[in-house]
């Protein structure tokens, strides 16, 4: 048997490629968009795609399942459990085979069975790989999806708080206690091969090993020791990260089936000359450069998403489907880079990119150009103190619970929008997040909402915390010093 | 914990670097010469490289331990067990410490605990991880060097067979046997981790699966099933491929302690027409493109390497290590590609390379350029049965045994310029191999030793025996079909 785990650092997600060498044959579980990773990969083998499957409807990056299949001709395999009102909109494609619980699929001398396991999600399957070739009685890997990570498991939240389907949290919670007692006859020799890593918001604190063991996770998973129901459902339900913004288009566009024959187009280049019109036709140009470099001089009306490894969710959080996308770059190969990260997340418009002629010729126009300053953590700390500064701090709920910077206003810099009311007029603002990586996307907001003069903290909560000045926590927030 | 498990798959290799996201510390398992790559990896994890060890004196490529410690100041832990004729010759430097069975090093929160394993090679050690954030009293993983592969283990007859220590084959087998044993009380959940993949020379019938559980091999790997010694013994000992030419040199190379602060230069572009002038001066030249280019046209004298996966490899059997090496390539992309490769087995005296003006240059010159033919495996067998070609099986033994072309002669394309007296004279001359990986590098060898007309049969046995015709066995050969 042949595995390759296919990781994709942006959104912390794993794919798996199992082949039979001897069959020639080969299967695809949770699939990103990057479907020519995939056939390659099958193809250095010797091996061809014949079966392509995924776990569950996926939240945090579109599905390349149903593209993956219509490019090989595989057979696509899709879950059929679960809530009525929650099943894939193209189950009736004739190239789908719907999996229940129990349900198997053969690739050459591998076996796949499907074992229902609703929690995260109603219809979540995850399959038990045998290679019988090896042994026809001991299974060899569990494919956890979303449903047990290394430490952690899958959040059952976020139909309710990323899809708004109301009422679904505490019985999905519910569902994925039990679902973990069907772990029980398990061999302690299963590999765990989950669909996340550390990093991703599908749930709170999974590990930096990429891959476990069934034995290992129940020795020290929390989820798989606790005892009681009542007991998971709490801490389970408890501290999970704000589901990104895009969690729900995702959902809604992995349910009603991603384009499957999407030739995606390069974006032309176009003179800088053409940026002002673009916008003024509905377009929200996105300046991916470094922030430093935003921060100099940008086009007003721009977005700062740096392209740094957060970058699709950065973008998820701030960025509408339904409008035009340009890109202010440095060069091509950034604007590739960015399109292929866009398209993880299904932002698939992006219709032209303009180079930093875009920037430079507005300012030979004789337009001014945007720009945001840079203060230390402890510079932004005494101003806010003074009073003559505004101090957002952009990160996450548990995060800004753990300790924040003293006068610290908190909104998370993907809300930053929806709640600009919260902003005060006619005072300097200064943003920072962890260490830089949020702040720079909440600055330029905070610029596309008029405030005049902006600050980021590069150095963020973690320069703060490392010069042991006082902290202040919600608890001290009465008070503080 | 922070796990990465780096695949070099030119060699089938794999190291690991672990670290400890909150001490900010990494350890490094059997690096290899890319030390850049671990540097990089650690750095992007905000971590330093902290501890550096090695399973083993590595046959098979060189070893990266040494340089990698002294480029990060990190300690450097060697095997202390084993064989007083087998130490590690560098094992007095003063960042060095050395390991004895039950030693222990803590990288932050990760204990790795060395347990002795004789059996590929007298001072082996593997590792036991314990995550103590996780759980102090189970370990995670084993990092099992060449001890236990996925499916197998590692071969114990290179010391003989590959470095002449003579008569340390069946008593390393037997070792070997007898460190199985000490897995004994280690759990069904432990991950293992080993050093090698599929495709690699240190084993038999490695796994395509890049790693395992102890319990899954428990129940599915020959050796750990074996019930008595003897008959591991013999079984282990049996169908093991040749081991590559340049395994001797590396086990010295990796024994003296490799170059630690090699900052390799990178070779020169000359003018084509001073390639003759290189070879006479004593260069080896490698032409490094595909095979049909080669084939088509090269430099009478130059050795083809195409540069597929295997290349490091192929050139470990063919090349010599006291000899400076000139490559002829397309592009110096693939001299970039090439020399890292070659590096990857301390083959660093690459002193210039040339374009294919090299090629043609010599032809505007009037000098006559080498060809090589290309014949169908049906023309090919048929041409031999008629007796009016000679035709060369370059594959290993085993892969002979199992079945060759009738009438063709079994020389390893890695033996061909020392048995070049077998390869008859006066006769056109063609290669096979499996599905023409080897064949070309033979076929280039073939020429250098005066063979004037050469074939390569590029389909290989791969596609002799798609056709469903006669197939001779070692057995059947008295009465070839």
């Amino acid at each position: 048997m042949y595995l390759k785990a296919i990781f994709e650092p942006k959104l912390a997600q794993y794919s798996y490629l199992l082949g039979c060498p001897g069959a020639g044959e080969a299967i695809v579980v949770d699939a990103s968009r990057d479907v020519e990773g995939y056939i390659r990969e099958a193809a250095s083998q010797g091996m061809r795609i014949v079966a392509v499957t995924e776990t569950h409807i996926h939240a945090d990056y579109l599905s390349g399942s149903r593209e993956l299949a219509h490019r090989t001709g595989a057979r696509l395999y899709l879950s059929d459990e679960g809530d009525e009102e929650w099943k894939y909109d193209f189950a009736s494609e004739p190239n789908v085979t719907l999996l229940h619980d129990g349900g198997r699929i053969e690739v050459g001398g591998i076996q796949v069975q499907a074992i229902h396991t609703p929690g995260h999600t109603p219809e979540h399957l995850v399959f038990l790989v045998t290679n019988t070739s090896a042994s026809a009685e001991t299974p060899v890997a569990l494919l956890t999806g979303d449903f047990v990570f290394v430490g952690d498991v899958g959040r059952p939240d976020l139909l309710e708080r990323a899809a708004h389907y109301r009422g679904t949290m505490e019985p999905g919670a519910r569902n994925l206690y039990r679902s973990l007692q069907k772990l029980g006859d398990l061999p302690d020799s299963l590999l765990i091969l989950p669909a996340h890593g550390a990093g991703s918001a599908c749930g709170k604190s999974l590990g930096g090993v990429p891959f476990s063991t069934l034995g290992y996770e129940r020795r020290v998973n929390w989820a798989l020791r606790a005892s009681t129901e009542d007991g998971f459902v709490s801490e389970v339900l408890a501290g999970q990260p704000e589901p990104p913004k895009y969690f729900a288009q995702m959902k809604r566009l992995n349910k009603l089936g991603p384009d499957a024959f999407g030739e995606r187009a390069f974006p032309v280049r176009k003179p800088g000359s053409e940026l002002r019109e673009a916008m003024e036709q509905g377009a929200i140009a996105v300046d991916i450069r470094f922030d430093a470099e935003f921060a100099q001089a940008h086009v007003p009306g721009s977005l700062n998403i740096p392209l740094y490894s957060g970058f699709p969710t950065y973008a998820g959080w701030v960025l509408p489907y339904d409008r035009p996308i340009v890109l202010i770059a440095q060069d091509q190969e950034s604007v590739r880079q960015a399109v292929r990260d866009l398209s993880l997340i299904g932002l698939d418009r992006v219709d032209a990119w303009f180079g930093v002629d875009a920037v430079y010729g507005l300012a030979r126009n004789g337009e001014a150009l945007g720009s945001i300053g840079s203060l230390s953590a402890v510079e932004a700390a005494e101003r806010a103190a003074r009073g003559d500064l505004c101090l957002l701090d952009v990160r996450g709920a548990t995060e800004f619970e753990g300790g924040y910077i003293p006068h610290a206003q908190h909104v998370p810099y993907g809300y930053l929008w929806d709640r600009r009311d919260e902003v005060p007029q006619g005072k300097p603002v200064a943003a920072y997040c962890t260490g830089g990586g949020r702040s720079p996307v909440a600055c330029s907001l905070l610029k596309l909402m008029g405030v005049r003069e902006v600050f980021n903290v590069p150095g963020g909560f973690q320069e703060y915390a490392s010069l042991g000045l006082p902290i202040a926590s919600p608890e001290s927030a009465a008070t503080p010093t």
